[in-house]
Protein backbone atom coordinates (compact mmCIF):
# COMPACT_ATOMS: atom_id res chain seq x y z
CA UNK A 1 0.00 0.00 0.00
CA UNK A 2 1.19 3.77 -0.40
CA UNK A 3 1.77 4.70 2.93
CA UNK A 4 2.22 8.56 3.83
CA UNK A 5 4.12 10.31 6.71
CA UNK A 6 3.06 13.42 8.42
CA UNK A 7 4.35 15.68 11.36
CA UNK A 8 2.29 17.20 13.80
CA UNK A 9 3.49 19.50 16.38
CA UNK A 10 1.25 19.81 19.67
CA UNK A 11 0.17 23.34 20.41
CA UNK A 12 -1.01 24.81 23.40
CA UNK A 13 -4.69 25.28 22.03
CA UNK A 14 -4.78 21.39 21.40
CA UNK A 15 -4.11 20.31 25.27
CA UNK A 16 -6.73 20.39 27.92
CA UNK A 17 -6.86 21.46 31.45
CA UNK A 18 -5.18 18.43 31.97
CA UNK A 19 -1.93 19.84 29.83
CA UNK A 20 -2.49 16.92 27.73
CA UNK A 21 -4.02 16.49 24.27
CA UNK A 22 -7.72 17.01 23.88
CA UNK A 23 -8.72 13.78 22.51
CA UNK A 24 -10.95 14.97 19.44
CA UNK A 25 -7.79 17.21 18.33
CA UNK A 26 -6.19 13.35 17.10
CA UNK A 27 -9.59 12.84 15.12
CA UNK A 28 -9.10 16.09 13.50
CA UNK A 29 -5.24 15.54 12.53
CA UNK A 30 -6.90 11.90 11.17
CA UNK A 31 -8.69 13.88 8.54
CA UNK A 32 -5.79 16.13 7.48
CA UNK A 33 -3.22 12.51 7.63
CA UNK A 34 -6.57 11.44 4.90
CA UNK A 35 -5.84 14.59 2.88
CA UNK A 36 -2.04 14.01 3.04
CA UNK A 37 -1.99 10.75 2.03
CA UNK A 38 -4.46 11.82 -1.47
CA UNK A 39 -2.73 14.99 -1.88
CA UNK A 40 0.89 12.91 -2.14
CA UNK A 41 -0.45 10.29 -4.20
CA UNK A 42 -1.02 12.99 -6.69
CA UNK A 43 -4.67 13.79 -5.82
CA UNK A 44 -5.30 17.00 -3.77
CA UNK A 45 -8.72 16.18 -2.54
CA UNK A 46 -9.90 20.10 -4.01
CA UNK A 47 -9.47 18.94 -7.84
CA UNK A 48 -10.06 15.61 -7.09
CA UNK A 49 -13.70 15.83 -5.50
CA UNK A 50 -14.63 18.32 -8.60
CA UNK A 51 -13.66 16.66 -11.27
CA UNK A 52 -15.14 13.34 -10.27
CA UNK A 53 -18.60 15.35 -8.53
CA UNK A 54 -18.13 14.09 -4.79
CA UNK A 55 -18.95 16.42 -1.95
CA UNK A 56 -16.33 14.11 0.29
CA UNK A 57 -15.23 11.20 1.49
CA UNK A 58 -17.02 11.11 5.12
CA UNK A 59 -16.77 8.36 7.77
CA UNK A 60 -18.65 5.95 8.63
CA UNK A 61 -17.08 4.64 11.63
CA UNK A 62 -14.15 5.66 13.55
CA UNK A 63 -12.59 3.15 16.25
CA UNK A 64 -9.34 4.50 18.13
CA UNK A 65 -7.15 3.79 20.57
CA UNK A 66 -4.92 6.12 22.68
CA UNK A 67 -1.62 4.68 24.10
CA UNK A 68 0.77 7.73 25.06
CA UNK A 69 -0.73 11.35 26.34
CA UNK A 70 1.28 14.00 24.14
CA UNK A 71 1.25 17.49 25.68
CA UNK A 72 2.04 21.04 23.90
CA UNK A 73 5.80 20.91 22.27
CA UNK A 74 5.70 17.67 21.48
CA UNK A 75 6.31 16.19 18.20
CA UNK A 76 4.21 13.18 16.47
CA UNK A 77 4.90 11.31 13.33
CA UNK A 78 1.47 9.71 11.60
CA UNK A 79 2.12 7.01 9.16
CA UNK A 80 -1.12 6.47 6.84
CA UNK A 81 -2.47 3.96 4.71
CA UNK A 82 -5.40 2.34 2.79
CA UNK A 83 -6.24 -0.98 4.72
CA UNK A 84 -8.95 -2.18 2.28
CA UNK A 85 -10.94 -1.46 -0.49
CA UNK A 86 -14.79 -2.05 -0.82
CA UNK A 87 -16.99 -0.69 -3.60
CA UNK A 88 -17.42 2.69 -2.71
CA UNK A 89 -15.88 3.01 0.88
CA UNK A 90 -12.84 2.27 2.19
CA UNK A 91 -10.71 1.36 5.63
CA UNK A 92 -7.73 3.44 6.50
CA UNK A 93 -5.03 3.54 9.09
CA UNK A 94 -3.34 6.03 10.96
CA UNK A 95 -0.64 5.91 13.39
CA UNK A 96 0.73 8.35 15.64
CA UNK A 97 4.16 7.66 16.90
CA UNK A 98 5.82 10.25 19.90
CA UNK A 99 9.66 9.53 19.84
CA UNK A 100 9.38 6.11 18.27
CA UNK A 101 6.75 5.18 20.21
CA UNK A 102 3.07 4.08 19.03
CA UNK A 103 0.99 6.62 20.95
CA UNK A 104 -2.62 6.78 19.03
CA UNK A 105 -4.25 4.77 16.36
CA UNK A 106 -7.31 5.17 14.17
CA UNK A 107 -9.10 3.04 11.80
CA UNK A 108 -11.57 5.16 9.73
CA UNK A 109 -14.40 3.86 7.31
CA UNK A 110 -14.76 6.68 4.62
CA UNK A 111 -17.51 6.76 1.75
CA UNK A 112 -16.93 8.06 -1.49
CA UNK A 113 -19.86 10.27 -1.54
CA UNK A 114 -21.30 12.35 -4.00
CA UNK A 115 -24.81 14.24 -4.34
CA UNK A 116 -27.99 11.65 -4.91
CA UNK A 117 -29.26 12.63 -8.24
CA UNK A 118 -32.49 12.10 -7.46
CA UNK A 119 -32.56 14.77 -4.50
CA UNK A 120 -29.62 17.13 -4.43
CA UNK A 121 -30.38 17.97 -0.52
CA UNK A 122 -29.52 14.44 0.03
CA UNK A 123 -26.29 11.98 0.21
CA UNK A 124 -25.24 9.03 -1.70
CA UNK A 125 -22.31 6.62 -2.20
CA UNK A 126 -20.37 5.95 -5.23
CA UNK A 127 -18.02 3.33 -7.11
CA UNK A 128 -14.58 5.05 -6.41
CA UNK A 129 -12.98 5.42 -9.08
CA UNK A 130 -10.27 2.54 -10.44
CA UNK A 131 -7.81 5.30 -10.65
CA UNK A 132 -7.92 6.15 -6.45
CA UNK A 133 -7.38 2.28 -5.67
CA UNK A 134 -4.43 2.45 -8.13
CA UNK A 135 -2.82 5.31 -7.04
CA UNK A 136 -3.24 4.50 -3.33
CA UNK A 137 -2.02 0.93 -3.67
CA UNK A 138 0.96 1.69 -5.21
CA UNK A 139 3.95 0.21 -3.20
CA UNK A 140 5.68 3.59 -1.81
CA UNK A 141 8.53 2.40 0.80
CA UNK A 142 8.69 5.15 3.78
CA UNK A 143 11.50 7.11 4.17
CA UNK A 144 14.53 5.82 5.81
CA UNK B 1 -28.28 3.29 34.53
CA UNK B 2 -28.29 6.73 35.21
CA UNK B 3 -29.05 7.98 31.52
CA UNK B 4 -28.67 11.98 30.65
CA UNK B 5 -30.18 14.05 27.77
CA UNK B 6 -28.44 16.92 26.10
CA UNK B 7 -29.30 19.26 23.26
CA UNK B 8 -27.10 20.04 20.70
CA UNK B 9 -27.92 22.96 18.21
CA UNK B 10 -25.17 22.36 14.95
CA UNK B 11 -23.83 25.51 14.24
CA UNK B 12 -22.30 26.71 10.98
CA UNK B 13 -18.53 26.53 12.06
CA UNK B 14 -19.91 22.80 12.98
CA UNK B 15 -19.84 22.36 9.35
CA UNK B 16 -17.28 21.12 6.87
CA UNK B 17 -17.40 22.27 2.84
CA UNK B 18 -19.78 19.98 2.35
CA UNK B 19 -22.33 20.87 4.73
CA UNK B 20 -22.63 18.54 6.82
CA UNK B 21 -20.90 18.24 10.52
CA UNK B 22 -17.30 17.75 10.52
CA UNK B 23 -16.84 14.44 12.38
CA UNK B 24 -14.25 15.33 15.26
CA UNK B 25 -17.12 17.59 16.31
CA UNK B 26 -18.97 14.89 17.45
CA UNK B 27 -16.21 13.51 19.62
CA UNK B 28 -16.40 16.90 21.16
CA UNK B 29 -19.68 16.54 21.95
CA UNK B 30 -19.01 13.18 23.84
CA UNK B 31 -17.02 14.84 26.02
CA UNK B 32 -19.27 17.58 26.85
CA UNK B 33 -22.14 14.85 27.12
CA UNK B 34 -19.62 13.20 29.59
CA UNK B 35 -19.08 16.39 31.72
CA UNK B 36 -22.94 16.65 31.69
CA UNK B 37 -23.49 13.33 32.99
CA UNK B 38 -21.66 14.13 35.92
CA UNK B 39 -23.17 17.57 36.66
CA UNK B 40 -26.55 16.12 36.74
CA UNK B 41 -25.74 13.00 38.74
CA UNK B 42 -24.38 15.76 41.50
CA UNK B 43 -21.06 15.99 40.61
CA UNK B 44 -19.64 18.74 38.72
CA UNK B 45 -16.51 17.62 37.24
CA UNK B 46 -14.52 20.74 39.01
CA UNK B 47 -14.88 19.87 42.35
CA UNK B 48 -15.22 16.45 41.52
CA UNK B 49 -11.59 16.23 39.93
CA UNK B 50 -10.11 18.52 43.12
CA UNK B 51 -11.56 16.55 45.51
CA UNK B 52 -10.25 13.00 44.48
CA UNK B 53 -6.92 14.44 42.79
CA UNK B 54 -7.67 13.05 39.93
CA UNK B 55 -6.43 15.26 36.53
CA UNK B 56 -9.29 14.18 34.12
CA UNK B 57 -10.83 11.07 33.21
CA UNK B 58 -9.01 10.41 29.72
CA UNK B 59 -10.15 8.19 27.10
CA UNK B 60 -8.30 4.65 25.87
CA UNK B 61 -10.32 4.19 23.30
CA UNK B 62 -13.73 5.77 21.17
CA UNK B 63 -15.64 3.76 18.93
CA UNK B 64 -18.04 6.14 16.32
CA UNK B 65 -20.66 5.40 14.20
CA UNK B 66 -21.75 8.03 11.68
CA UNK B 67 -25.38 7.20 10.68
CA UNK B 68 -27.07 10.47 9.45
CA UNK B 69 -25.34 13.30 8.59
CA UNK B 70 -26.38 16.27 10.04
CA UNK B 71 -25.99 20.26 8.78
CA UNK B 72 -25.90 23.91 10.79
CA UNK B 73 -29.18 24.21 12.13
CA UNK B 74 -30.19 20.50 12.78
CA UNK B 75 -30.92 20.09 16.96
CA UNK B 76 -29.83 16.91 18.37
CA UNK B 77 -30.46 15.03 21.37
CA UNK B 78 -27.39 12.50 22.96
CA UNK B 79 -28.64 10.36 25.60
CA UNK B 80 -25.76 9.12 27.06
CA UNK B 81 -25.28 6.35 30.42
CA UNK B 82 -22.30 4.60 31.56
CA UNK B 83 -22.58 0.94 30.13
CA UNK B 84 -19.67 -1.05 32.51
CA UNK B 85 -17.32 -0.32 35.19
CA UNK B 86 -14.28 -1.53 35.50
CA UNK B 87 -12.03 -1.50 38.87
CA UNK B 88 -10.19 2.06 37.49
CA UNK B 89 -11.71 2.49 33.84
CA UNK B 90 -15.12 2.70 32.61
CA UNK B 91 -17.35 2.60 29.03
CA UNK B 92 -19.52 5.55 28.26
CA UNK B 93 -22.16 4.89 25.23
CA UNK B 94 -23.38 8.38 23.58
CA UNK B 95 -26.35 8.47 21.47
CA UNK B 96 -27.04 11.55 19.22
CA UNK B 97 -30.52 11.27 18.16
CA UNK B 98 -32.08 13.63 15.07
CA UNK B 99 -35.76 13.87 15.13
CA UNK B 100 -35.55 10.84 16.69
CA UNK B 101 -33.56 8.88 14.40
CA UNK B 102 -30.71 7.72 16.00
CA UNK B 103 -27.85 9.58 13.91
CA UNK B 104 -24.62 8.93 15.86
CA UNK B 105 -22.89 6.62 18.17
CA UNK B 106 -20.27 6.45 20.56
CA UNK B 107 -18.60 4.27 23.01
CA UNK B 108 -15.88 5.57 25.12
CA UNK B 109 -13.52 3.93 27.71
CA UNK B 110 -12.23 6.31 30.17
CA UNK B 111 -9.85 5.94 32.80
CA UNK B 112 -10.10 7.69 36.43
CA UNK B 113 -6.95 9.16 36.47
CA UNK B 114 -3.99 11.03 38.63
CA UNK B 115 -0.86 11.77 39.02
CA UNK B 116 1.80 8.98 39.41
CA UNK B 117 3.18 9.97 43.39
CA UNK B 118 6.34 8.44 42.14
CA UNK B 119 7.17 10.93 39.35
CA UNK B 120 4.12 13.87 39.04
CA UNK B 121 4.95 14.34 35.18
CA UNK B 122 3.69 11.16 34.30
CA UNK B 123 -0.07 10.23 35.31
CA UNK B 124 -1.58 7.04 36.64
CA UNK B 125 -5.19 5.35 36.88
CA UNK B 126 -6.74 4.95 40.27
CA UNK B 127 -9.38 2.64 41.65
CA UNK B 128 -12.83 4.77 40.49
CA UNK B 129 -14.44 6.02 43.87
CA UNK B 130 -17.61 4.04 45.12
CA UNK B 131 -19.54 7.51 45.51
CA UNK B 132 -19.28 7.95 41.14
CA UNK B 133 -20.19 4.38 40.75
CA UNK B 134 -23.06 4.90 42.67
CA UNK B 135 -24.31 7.82 41.76
CA UNK B 136 -24.10 6.95 38.11
CA UNK B 137 -25.18 3.62 38.14
CA UNK B 138 -28.73 4.66 40.25
CA UNK B 139 -31.74 4.46 38.13
CA UNK B 140 -33.06 7.61 36.79
CA UNK B 141 -36.02 7.04 33.54
CA UNK B 142 -35.40 9.36 30.84
CA UNK B 143 -37.59 12.26 30.66
CA UNK B 144 -41.15 11.60 28.64
CA UNK C 1 -31.91 47.12 18.01
CA UNK C 2 -32.77 43.75 18.24
CA UNK C 3 -30.69 42.05 21.02
CA UNK C 4 -30.75 38.51 21.73
CA UNK C 5 -29.70 36.55 24.65
CA UNK C 6 -27.34 33.45 24.38
CA UNK C 7 -26.13 31.51 27.19
CA UNK C 8 -23.11 29.12 27.26
CA UNK C 9 -21.33 26.31 29.32
CA UNK C 10 -17.81 26.51 29.13
CA UNK C 11 -16.69 22.57 28.87
CA UNK C 12 -13.78 21.29 29.29
CA UNK C 13 -12.44 21.25 25.98
CA UNK C 14 -12.43 24.86 25.47
CA UNK C 15 -9.96 25.00 28.12
CA UNK C 16 -6.48 25.27 27.42
CA UNK C 17 -3.25 24.14 29.99
CA UNK C 18 -3.84 27.11 32.12
CA UNK C 19 -7.42 25.67 32.46
CA UNK C 20 -8.77 28.87 31.51
CA UNK C 21 -11.00 29.44 28.43
CA UNK C 22 -8.49 29.24 25.17
CA UNK C 23 -9.73 32.58 23.69
CA UNK C 24 -10.16 31.54 19.84
CA UNK C 25 -13.05 29.74 21.16
CA UNK C 26 -14.54 32.97 22.33
CA UNK C 27 -14.43 34.02 18.30
CA UNK C 28 -16.58 30.57 17.61
CA UNK C 29 -19.10 31.61 20.06
CA UNK C 30 -19.64 35.05 18.66
CA UNK C 31 -20.28 32.81 15.27
CA UNK C 32 -22.99 31.14 17.07
CA UNK C 33 -24.51 34.26 19.13
CA UNK C 34 -24.53 35.75 15.38
CA UNK C 35 -26.54 32.34 13.99
CA UNK C 36 -28.73 32.99 16.78
CA UNK C 37 -29.98 36.50 15.99
CA UNK C 38 -30.79 35.82 12.98
CA UNK C 39 -32.76 32.67 14.04
CA UNK C 40 -34.48 34.66 16.34
CA UNK C 41 -35.24 37.50 14.62
CA UNK C 42 -37.01 34.70 12.56
CA UNK C 43 -34.44 34.26 9.62
CA UNK C 44 -32.65 31.07 10.37
CA UNK C 45 -29.70 31.32 8.17
CA UNK C 46 -29.39 28.34 6.24
CA UNK C 47 -33.06 29.23 4.36
CA UNK C 48 -31.89 33.04 4.44
CA UNK C 49 -28.78 32.39 2.64
CA UNK C 50 -30.43 29.99 0.03
CA UNK C 51 -33.45 32.52 -0.25
CA UNK C 52 -30.95 35.43 -0.99
CA UNK C 53 -28.52 33.41 -3.49
CA UNK C 54 -25.43 34.45 -0.03
CA UNK C 55 -22.91 31.95 0.57
CA UNK C 56 -22.60 33.59 3.86
CA UNK C 57 -21.44 36.46 6.28
CA UNK C 58 -17.53 36.42 6.38
CA UNK C 59 -15.91 38.69 8.49
CA UNK C 60 -13.66 41.29 7.50
CA UNK C 61 -12.53 42.45 10.91
CA UNK C 62 -13.47 41.39 14.43
CA UNK C 63 -11.95 43.01 18.15
CA UNK C 64 -12.11 41.76 20.86
CA UNK C 65 -11.67 42.38 24.58
CA UNK C 66 -11.05 39.73 27.33
CA UNK C 67 -11.50 41.16 30.41
CA UNK C 68 -12.37 38.23 33.32
CA UNK C 69 -11.18 34.79 32.79
CA UNK C 70 -13.32 31.75 32.83
CA UNK C 71 -12.54 28.08 33.06
CA UNK C 72 -15.37 24.71 32.61
CA UNK C 73 -18.24 24.80 34.64
CA UNK C 74 -18.69 28.44 34.36
CA UNK C 75 -21.73 30.03 32.61
CA UNK C 76 -21.81 32.64 30.13
CA UNK C 77 -24.63 34.76 28.87
CA UNK C 78 -23.69 36.50 25.70
CA UNK C 79 -26.15 39.68 24.61
CA UNK C 80 -25.55 40.25 20.73
CA UNK C 81 -27.04 42.93 18.65
CA UNK C 82 -25.87 44.88 15.08
CA UNK C 83 -23.88 48.16 15.72
CA UNK C 84 -24.49 49.89 12.46
CA UNK C 85 -25.55 49.21 8.90
CA UNK C 86 -23.69 49.83 5.63
CA UNK C 87 -24.54 49.10 2.63
CA UNK C 88 -23.61 45.74 2.48
CA UNK C 89 -21.33 45.12 5.57
CA UNK C 90 -22.88 45.57 9.33
CA UNK C 91 -21.28 45.67 12.75
CA UNK C 92 -22.06 43.68 15.63
CA UNK C 93 -21.52 43.73 19.41
CA UNK C 94 -21.32 40.32 21.15
CA UNK C 95 -20.47 40.78 25.29
CA UNK C 96 -20.76 38.15 26.87
CA UNK C 97 -21.50 38.30 30.98
CA UNK C 98 -20.36 35.65 33.70
CA UNK C 99 -22.36 36.22 37.10
CA UNK C 100 -22.93 39.67 36.05
CA UNK C 101 -19.91 41.35 35.04
CA UNK C 102 -18.58 42.02 31.44
CA UNK C 103 -16.19 38.95 30.65
CA UNK C 104 -15.75 38.94 27.12
CA UNK C 105 -16.36 41.93 24.29
CA UNK C 106 -16.47 41.49 20.51
CA UNK C 107 -17.06 44.20 17.77
CA UNK C 108 -17.60 42.39 14.22
CA UNK C 109 -18.25 43.44 11.14
CA UNK C 110 -19.77 41.35 8.93
CA UNK C 111 -20.05 41.01 4.76
CA UNK C 112 -23.83 40.26 2.84
CA UNK C 113 -21.67 37.96 0.19
CA UNK C 114 -22.57 36.10 -2.57
CA UNK C 115 -20.60 34.28 -5.79
CA UNK C 116 -18.97 36.83 -7.90
CA UNK C 117 -21.69 36.14 -11.25
CA UNK C 118 -18.72 37.00 -13.39
CA UNK C 119 -16.27 34.48 -11.70
CA UNK C 120 -18.15 31.67 -8.84
CA UNK C 121 -14.97 30.92 -7.63
CA UNK C 122 -14.85 34.62 -6.68
CA UNK C 123 -16.81 36.02 -3.34
CA UNK C 124 -18.44 39.33 -4.04
CA UNK C 125 -20.60 41.61 -1.49
CA UNK C 126 -23.85 42.49 -2.29
CA UNK C 127 -26.41 45.06 -0.81
CA UNK C 128 -27.81 43.68 2.48
CA UNK C 129 -31.99 43.41 1.84
CA UNK C 130 -34.25 45.71 3.28
CA UNK C 131 -35.84 43.11 5.37
CA UNK C 132 -32.74 42.29 7.16
CA UNK C 133 -31.66 45.18 8.27
CA UNK C 134 -35.60 45.74 9.10
CA UNK C 135 -35.89 42.54 11.12
CA UNK C 136 -32.56 43.30 13.08
CA UNK C 137 -33.44 46.67 13.57
CA UNK C 138 -36.36 46.44 15.70
CA UNK C 139 -36.76 47.12 18.91
CA UNK C 140 -36.94 44.11 21.60
CA UNK C 141 -36.31 44.37 24.69
CA UNK C 142 -34.26 42.08 26.79
CA UNK C 143 -35.82 39.19 29.12
CA UNK C 144 -35.89 40.89 33.06
CA UNK D 1 12.48 42.72 16.12
CA UNK D 2 13.12 39.33 15.88
CA UNK D 3 10.31 38.13 13.10
CA UNK D 4 9.37 34.37 12.84
CA UNK D 5 7.95 32.86 10.31
CA UNK D 6 5.50 29.34 10.25
CA UNK D 7 3.92 28.22 7.32
CA UNK D 8 -0.01 26.66 7.30
CA UNK D 9 -1.94 24.37 4.93
CA UNK D 10 -5.61 24.84 5.47
CA UNK D 11 -7.32 21.75 5.86
CA UNK D 12 -10.60 20.77 4.54
CA UNK D 13 -11.86 21.19 8.57
CA UNK D 14 -10.91 24.13 8.99
CA UNK D 15 -13.28 24.97 5.98
CA UNK D 16 -16.86 26.07 7.03
CA UNK D 17 -19.78 25.61 4.75
CA UNK D 18 -19.56 28.48 2.16
CA UNK D 19 -15.68 26.38 1.20
CA UNK D 20 -13.78 28.99 3.23
CA UNK D 21 -11.71 29.15 6.16
CA UNK D 22 -14.17 30.09 9.58
CA UNK D 23 -12.02 32.66 10.80
CA UNK D 24 -11.51 31.76 14.48
CA UNK D 25 -9.07 29.03 13.21
CA UNK D 26 -6.50 32.02 12.07
CA UNK D 27 -6.93 33.33 16.12
CA UNK D 28 -5.42 29.50 17.02
CA UNK D 29 -3.01 29.67 14.34
CA UNK D 30 -2.15 33.31 16.11
CA UNK D 31 -1.46 31.66 19.30
CA UNK D 32 0.33 28.91 17.23
CA UNK D 33 2.95 31.73 15.43
CA UNK D 34 2.90 33.30 19.10
CA UNK D 35 4.41 29.79 20.33
CA UNK D 36 6.48 29.28 17.40
CA UNK D 37 8.37 32.63 18.10
CA UNK D 38 9.22 31.92 21.36
CA UNK D 39 10.63 28.53 20.33
CA UNK D 40 12.46 30.16 17.41
CA UNK D 41 14.35 32.53 20.09
CA UNK D 42 15.40 30.16 22.00
CA UNK D 43 12.41 29.84 24.47
CA UNK D 44 10.15 26.92 24.22
CA UNK D 45 6.96 27.56 25.96
CA UNK D 46 6.82 24.59 28.06
CA UNK D 47 10.36 25.08 29.68
CA UNK D 48 10.22 29.00 30.16
CA UNK D 49 6.85 28.86 31.59
CA UNK D 50 7.98 26.55 33.54
CA UNK D 51 11.00 28.18 34.62
CA UNK D 52 9.66 31.59 35.27
CA UNK D 53 6.58 30.06 37.43
CA UNK D 54 4.02 31.47 34.65
CA UNK D 55 1.01 30.10 34.17
CA UNK D 56 0.71 30.94 30.15
CA UNK D 57 0.62 34.42 28.19
CA UNK D 58 -3.13 35.26 27.90
CA UNK D 59 -4.73 37.65 25.82
CA UNK D 60 -6.36 41.17 26.62
CA UNK D 61 -7.29 42.05 23.28
CA UNK D 62 -7.04 41.21 19.47
CA UNK D 63 -7.78 43.01 16.43
CA UNK D 64 -7.75 41.00 13.34
CA UNK D 65 -8.72 42.11 9.16
CA UNK D 66 -9.40 39.44 6.70
CA UNK D 67 -8.00 40.76 3.50
CA UNK D 68 -8.32 37.24 1.45
CA UNK D 69 -10.31 34.43 1.75
CA UNK D 70 -8.72 31.14 1.56
CA UNK D 71 -9.87 27.25 1.05
CA UNK D 72 -8.58 23.98 1.86
CA UNK D 73 -5.50 23.22 -0.04
CA UNK D 74 -4.47 26.82 0.14
CA UNK D 75 -1.06 27.41 1.79
CA UNK D 76 -0.04 30.29 4.05
CA UNK D 77 3.23 32.09 5.26
CA UNK D 78 2.53 34.02 8.35
CA UNK D 79 5.03 36.17 9.85
CA UNK D 80 5.32 36.92 13.50
CA UNK D 81 6.74 39.96 16.04
CA UNK D 82 6.58 41.74 18.77
CA UNK D 83 5.49 44.96 18.38
CA UNK D 84 5.88 47.13 21.68
CA UNK D 85 6.83 46.22 25.23
CA UNK D 86 5.22 47.19 28.38
CA UNK D 87 5.77 46.11 31.99
CA UNK D 88 3.90 42.90 31.83
CA UNK D 89 2.21 43.06 28.46
CA UNK D 90 3.19 43.09 25.07
CA UNK D 91 1.47 43.38 21.63
CA UNK D 92 1.91 40.53 18.74
CA UNK D 93 1.94 41.52 15.11
CA UNK D 94 0.55 38.05 12.82
CA UNK D 95 0.58 38.55 8.97
CA UNK D 96 -0.97 35.80 7.25
CA UNK D 97 0.29 36.00 3.28
CA UNK D 98 -1.42 34.31 0.59
CA UNK D 99 0.90 33.55 -2.74
CA UNK D 100 2.58 36.93 -1.70
CA UNK D 101 -0.83 38.71 -0.71
CA UNK D 102 -1.54 39.74 2.64
CA UNK D 103 -4.75 37.73 3.61
CA UNK D 104 -4.87 38.18 7.30
CA UNK D 105 -3.79 40.54 9.87
CA UNK D 106 -3.89 40.64 13.59
CA UNK D 107 -2.40 42.21 16.65
CA UNK D 108 -2.60 40.61 19.76
CA UNK D 109 -1.87 41.94 23.41
CA UNK D 110 -0.68 39.16 25.88
CA UNK D 111 0.09 39.59 29.94
CA UNK D 112 2.47 37.80 31.24
CA UNK D 113 0.81 36.16 33.89
CA UNK D 114 0.88 33.81 37.07
CA UNK D 115 -0.96 33.02 39.87
CA UNK D 116 -1.92 35.63 42.50
CA UNK D 117 0.31 34.96 45.57
CA UNK D 118 -2.15 35.80 47.65
CA UNK D 119 -5.53 33.37 45.68
CA UNK D 120 -3.86 30.59 44.07
CA UNK D 121 -7.32 30.84 41.92
CA UNK D 122 -6.98 33.75 40.81
CA UNK D 123 -4.52 35.33 38.13
CA UNK D 124 -1.84 38.27 38.41
CA UNK D 125 0.21 40.33 35.57
CA UNK D 126 4.01 39.80 36.50
CA UNK D 127 7.06 41.84 35.01
CA UNK D 128 8.05 40.55 31.61
CA UNK D 129 11.96 39.30 32.42
CA UNK D 130 14.38 40.65 30.82
CA UNK D 131 15.47 37.74 29.00
CA UNK D 132 12.75 37.56 27.30
CA UNK D 133 12.41 41.06 25.78
CA UNK D 134 15.68 40.49 24.69
CA UNK D 135 15.71 37.35 22.78
CA UNK D 136 12.67 38.96 21.18
CA UNK D 137 14.29 42.28 20.21
CA UNK D 138 17.07 40.66 19.03
CA UNK D 139 17.42 41.46 14.87
CA UNK D 140 16.99 38.65 12.91
CA UNK D 141 16.66 39.14 9.24
CA UNK D 142 13.85 37.03 7.44
CA UNK D 143 14.99 34.46 5.05
CA UNK D 144 15.17 35.36 1.28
Amino acid sequence: MFVNERRFLVEWGDCDPAGIVFYPRYVEWFDACTTALFTEAGMPIKTLFEAHGVIGIPLVDVKTRFLVPSTYGDELLAQSSVLEWRKSSFRLQHQFFKAGILAVEGVETRVWTGRDPANPDRLKSRPIPAEVIERLSAHRPLPE
